[in-house]
């Protein structure tokens, strides 16, 4: 498990010698998983041992505090937003991670692996992740966010104690800075190896619902394309092992208001273009310039997936019908996969044998509302409770 | 399981006739738990199973949807707060259920019985918790709101259409009202004996994990009484199947501004009176008249526990801890439960032989402050990125 390895070009290289492939492209940790079976179902410790009963196609090993509870997620079938000539749908819920989201599956990971100061470069899910970990951990984190984070958020990441600054000036660099020099933290950025590995369980654990069987399809929204890559490092590796019937397809969503690997994908390309991209409520997919970008490319090519573009105003109707209709909430960033679930089923791409499961990676009740909409609450009288229940229900 | 008991004068009655029983304390299911094992580590679905892995304790089939993602919570050992002579301290960190507090259990398992409109009278947690299910199982929701709770925390329920009412008046007596009149919804209020069926899975989940042992104690904040019933009830149950080796005692924490059933407990007494409480920000757990309260003290003096009244300024000094410390983001009114642990082990209740598992019952992520603190941010260019992350962790 020491060895990293370009999807690609197939170079090797040896754990902590190179931050990317001489070729440009992302390194993924090489696991040996043709041996891996689906393990024991218990080990006496229960539930949400999830991330770590994979421990052995993880380059860590299981720690003690809180990223031991990272991962092992509630997968379900959702009826009441399945459509009617449409696909099962099976939601996965990442937004109950200890911080909220599908980043502590890597951050749980890399922390565990590396010693000393950690870091990352994160508008929201990530820094939070980041800094909850360490300070578990009882290491020192740094936290690059851009200048434009709202304060509320900034106060959720600063009460876990990192080293916290926001950066004014281009922020898109600071990702290649925090690898071009040596700054003594390890940073877990988004598609670092590490953090692919913990990423890749998110699809362990949804193929292990679905054993012996396979779902069809699994979606979610793309960003920089690490989690994407984490989604398929793990079926390539589950395949190795000979536990899935069928390779499930992997799609994967944009926002139509910055979508540089949708774009690539409709005119076939294997390479991904930076866009400018528009101002979009999808705030954690907002990325215009993706580093694993063409990975994900070729994880959709590779499993005869697709990408799909989802409009601002679909997005948001679609954050507003999970949390009223599946009673899940979300950041508006993860309702583009069960929007892009509806357009495909739509273009016949799934049909009502399929089972989808789609990955909800954040929670949308971290991030209130800066102008609450309290327009459907009604204000009564003690005295008036009966009968306006009763009316209510009625 | 269809027959109500009562812990107190032992009367019995069937399900859904009564809502109290006639010597005046709660009532809760009976349960023939004898027969009861460990039930086989995997029926083939993954990880968040946990609380249905009981049903054959409960009073309902495992459900569809969000329902089915209850409970099932990560239990870890926490050294980064332990204190030198004090016990291991195991989290069991509740704020990751589906709508982030334990209050998701008794929703789920209640929801899953009824038909028809539910209802809650509830300032927050039970309040969303009640509406995201609602919403997942197509069912009206009628939640009643007190008429201080915050517009932030009123549209977090509104994202799941509820009927929402914000209740002008006396606010104490509308869990009675709901009680004494026929609304036309179920209501689910914080100890009904459905929630506590659901609430009791907790503590079957803590001590799975330690079995073949039990843990010393278990220790969780208090407010109506029906989490620290359900923890008995299934303390009760889990020694009725021989499962325990030693029966936990159970702690319970409380803030001093409102701390009726410490009192209680201090003066010697079997029965709680209501006290004149203080403003806190322990919102939660801010109960002056806990309609379970006799039950919660027999629950402590059948198991040989205490109850802690914890002051203002150390919960919230606690509650930064908890984030700072072991990277745990809580609600306030959950801080009171280590800080107890805290006390405790100072006054020698507890040793550093003991495992004392921590119930912390809500995520502090969902509730923003009004004035986020971010006097810790440090704002910086771009260009003087390396120098200060440097300086910061060297
Ligand atoms: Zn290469
Ligand atoms: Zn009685």
């Amino acid at each position: 498990m020491e060895q990293l390895t370009c999807y690609d070009c197939g170079e090797t290289y040896p754990f902590g010698d190179v931050t990317r492939c001489r070729c440009g492209e992302p390194l993924w940790f090489e696991t040996d998983a043709a041996a891996f079976d689906w393990p024991d179902a218990s080990d006496g410790s229960l539930g949400r041992d999830a991330l770590w009963r994979y421990e052995s196609v993880l380059p860590a090993t299981t720690p003690t505090g809180l990223a031991a509870a990272a991962g092992g997620t509630p997968l379900f079938r959702a009826p009441s937003i399945e459509s009617t000539d449409g696909p099962r749908v099976h939601l996965k819920v990442e937004g109950v991670n200890p911080t909220g989201s599908f980043k502590d599956r890597g951050t749980a990971v890399g922390i565990s692996r590396v010693d000393g100061p950690v870091g990352t470069v994160s508008h929201g899910n990530m820094a939070l992740s980041v800094a909850a970990h360490a300070a578990a951990a009882d290491r020192e984190a740094v936290i690059l966010v851009a200048e434009d984070t709202p304060d509320s958020r900034l106060a959720m990441i600063a009460q876990h104690d990192p080293h916290l600054f926001r950066v004014h000036g281009e922020y898109g660099r600071l990702y290649h800075d925090t690898l071009e020099h040596d700054l003594g933290a390890a940073f877990l950025n988004s598609d670092a190896p590490l953090r692919v590995a913990g990423q890749k369980t998110v699809a362990y654990e949804i193929c292990e619902a679905f054993a012996p069987d396979a779902p069809d399809a699994i979606v979610l929204p793309v960003s920089s394309g690490g989690q994407a890559s984490g989604v398929w490092k793990a079926l390539r590796e589950l395949d190795a092992a000979g536990l899935l019937t069928a390779t499930p397809r992997i799609y994967l969503a944009q926002t139509a208001r910055c979508d540089p690997i949708a774009q690539a994908y409709r005119r076939g390309a294997s390479r991904v273009e930076p866009v400018t991209g528009e101002p979009t409520a999808a705030v954690s997919i907002n990325n215009a310039d993706p580093p694993s970008g063409n990975r994900a490319l070729a994880a959709v090519a590779e499993t005869d997936g697709g990408v799909v573009s989802v409009p601002e105003e679909a997005m948001l109707a679609e954050t507003d019908r999970l949390a009223a209709d599946a009673g899940v909430s979300v950041e508006p960033s993860c309702a583009v996969a069960t929007a892009a679930v509806r357009d495909l089923a739509a273009a016949g791409e799934f049909g009502p044998g399929d089972d989808v499961a789609v990955i909800l990676t954040g929670s949308g009740y971290k991030y209130g509302e800066t102008e609450p909409d309290t327009s459907s609450v009604r204000e009564i009288d003690r005295s008036d409770v009966p009968g306006a229940v009763r009316d209510a229900v009625s």
